[in-house]
């Protein structure tokens, strides 16, 4: 059974639609990887029971059956409102929150066939302070946050998909760390309606699965868009930008391995690689969205910082953005505007198609007490790129990701992804 | 007492802080203020009763006397989330519908002494589709949209200010049409938490009220800042832009006329007015602004499009957003991007502290089926500009507008304005 918990969802899909897969199997075949798997990963805030699931699917068969997802599961992560599961954000003071509606992107999902499983477990507001949730690969090694239940629940097979959410590096780390694909839009690409908003110009909403295919086919559905066939590309004329992350921050010994070794390959494929060139401050720009996150935070958060209802981070946090002033902050927008067109600008120029990077300085650390380092992030989500990770390898049973980033609403993104890994791995 | 009605807020607690005035008796004005009144103007959707209002703040009195807003009312558009008091949208759909929490800025309101007098009408989910609110100053004319009910309370002395927000045209265009003073932010000034997005790029929060100062006061309470000091400006060193709208679309007499003698008034000030150069295409960003709005809506009010919940013109809104592609959307966006750029630059290299238009093609159109022409508004809307619109003159009763168009952040506008306004007013 866990042979089929392990399939990409457009495989499940397609075998489901040639009659050679039962919808129930598929249904039966999660909830007993939950079964075993749950009590050690806790990937789960919310789960709705196997009877309560099966009873739906049966009562709305029909209805499935010409669905495009045919009843499968997904996961939600727990920011994002659901009008039958509480919504708790993953703190103390919203263990009953109970929204009125769905997010647009859960009752998309849901009106093109999928099915919510439950809500995946949130670090404390999508912002630092973790969960109960652990790593998947290595029990006692954190699954990284924000997004720490939904890449835990994709990565061990206990769903085929799920929603995250990422302002600073909450899909794209704990999908490097537990070992799937982790896909955040171009800011502003899907509605962040009944999301609730840490900092609403860094805030993304993200794809978490086990390909490339599977990404496009739920970012297709969230676009509300026809099917978009993925394209493999001719890597022969591709151009790439190299980010090796040493200007942002110490990159571990296995992580630099891994990366060199990722661009050797992208080189033995007939890729020219280019290193970004020193004039981009990439680490002036994550400092910048620190500071962004911050203000923004301080502002969206000020309900439950004047009511004392905030852990010790994210006071933390909060405090600082409110000694910046408008002024500062709108300066630094400005700046960081200035700097993406500069990128931009040498891009175009030397036809960058994506920029790649590790996803995170290393493997998933030791400890479920915090979430690892986000700085690999920052850059890219302050200028509002789309980014998906890749899992390519693995470091003493722990995985590791590489980055593309690309342009905003660039489907080269994902033909790239697919043709260097679905493609290689034939998934 | 209609007397107190008239003075704007800051005077209000001056006049409290002297202890030349008691809340109650402030109170009690604006209560009697909407008891006559507001059988023909219908500004409300929920009205707080005297008592309970009562009641709320002698419960709390020492908290009020020690706060910024000392326990005086405003007015909230019925978009804006309130946990006491229901959140139509001004959707039939959404009659019952109660939030769970009070947005952001309401709450901050709420921190700083303000308290809830009630929700303001607002068009169908804020776009075009009308309530039941009249102008206050004819009354078989529209109040304009969507803050139709925040314009018109503010206009007719029911609250001292409200809460408006704005997406097309839908503060800058009612305040005009009612007579008071209406203020948007630069995009993303004001936090949006809990508050229902049209079309996010766009929306922004606006505060109306009787003066700029008051306008000052509110937007440092919502930004949590001390209280700025309004700096009057040396006209005789100033450069404002023109936009007379004409290349925008039919601008009545009336309006020909007050702008025609606005600009004369500006230039024996000393101030020196300079026109857009044709260069920029302010009719191309309002078309584009029309896009990105249809694009956006489409993808936010998905859940009620499919559900059929939707008037006929928001559902020709949104069916005609759904044709455009994300390709098109974020290849429009960059373009404007690179306009607003080009703005900025000639903006910077004139000096130029404001632009100057129009805040609506005229007068309020008789009629409360329709809410007025937004053209005025779109490029400015598009381009995430600061905008203040202030009452200058009249025409057969009906009020006329006119807007600064300031830059990101920059407190020259609002000083600009008071100098303008206030200043002449001594108000």
């Amino acid at each position: 059974m866990h042979n089929l918990t392990q399939k990409p969802l457009h495989k499940l899909l397609t075998l489901i639609e040639h009659k050679e897969l039962r919808v129930e199997s598929v249904i039966e075949a999660y909830y007993q990887r939950i079964q075993q798997r749950e009590d050690e990963v806790n990937a789960w805030q919310y789960l709705r029971s196997y009877d309560d699931y099966l009873a739906h699917y049966l009562a709305h068969k029909t209805y499935y059956e010409q669905s495009i997802l045919k009843g499968l599961p997904f996961g939600v992560k727990d920011v994002i409102d659901t009008m039958d599961m509480p919504t708790t954000l993953g703190a103390n003071i919203y263990q009953n929150r109970q929204p009125l509606q769905d997010a647009v992107s859960v009752n998309l999902l849901k009106h093109y066939g999928g099915i919510v499983m439950g809500k995946t477990v949130t670090t404390s507001f999508a912002f630092f302070s973790p969960g109960v949730t652990r790593n998947p690969k290595k029990l006692d090694c954190t699954p990284g946050g924000s997004s720490s239940g939904s890449a835990a629940a994709v990565s061990d097979g206990m769903i085929p998909f799920a929603l995250g959410t990422q302002t600073a590096a909450s899909v794209i780390r704990p999908a490097s760390y537990c070992g799937c694909i982790g896909y955040v839009g171009t800011h502003g690409e899907f509605s962040m309606r009944n999301i609730q908003p840490l900092a609403q110009s860094l805030d993304s909403l993200g794809i978490l699965t086990q390909s490339v295919e599977d990404v496009m086919l739920i970012r297709d559905l969230l676009l509300m868009r026809p099917k978009t066939e993925l394209q493999p590309i001719d890597l022969s004329e591709l151009n790439i930008g190299i980010c090796d992350g040493e200007m942002l921050g110490e990159i571990d010994l296995a992580m630099q391995r891994v990366f060199l070794t990722w661009i050797e390959s992208l080189r033995s494929q007939g890729i020219n690689c280019v290193h970004l060139p020193n004039a981009f401050d990439i680490k002036k720009i994550a400092e910048q969205h620190y500071f962004i996150m911050a203000f923004e935070v301080a502002r969206n958060l000020s309900i439950e910082y004047f009511n004392g209802e905030i852990d010790a981070l994210l006071a933390d946090l909060i405090e600082t953005g409110l000694t910046f002033s408008y002024k500062e902050y709108c300066t630094m927008k400005q700046d960081l505007c200035e700097q993406k067109e500069a990128l931009k600008q040498w891009r175009g120029q030397n036809n960058i198609t994506a920029i790649t990077a590790p996803s995170a300085p290393g493997v998933a650390p030791t400890g479920i007490q915090h979430t690892g380092k986000p700085f690999m992030s920052r850059p890219w989500q302050a200028l509002g790129f789309p980014v998906i990770t890749l899992p390519i390898a693995e470091d003493q049973l722990l995985p590791l990701g590489v980055q593309l980033i690309g342009l905003e609403g660039d489907d080269r993104l994902l033909n790239l992804a697919y043709s260097l890994f679905d493609k290689k791995k034939e998934i």
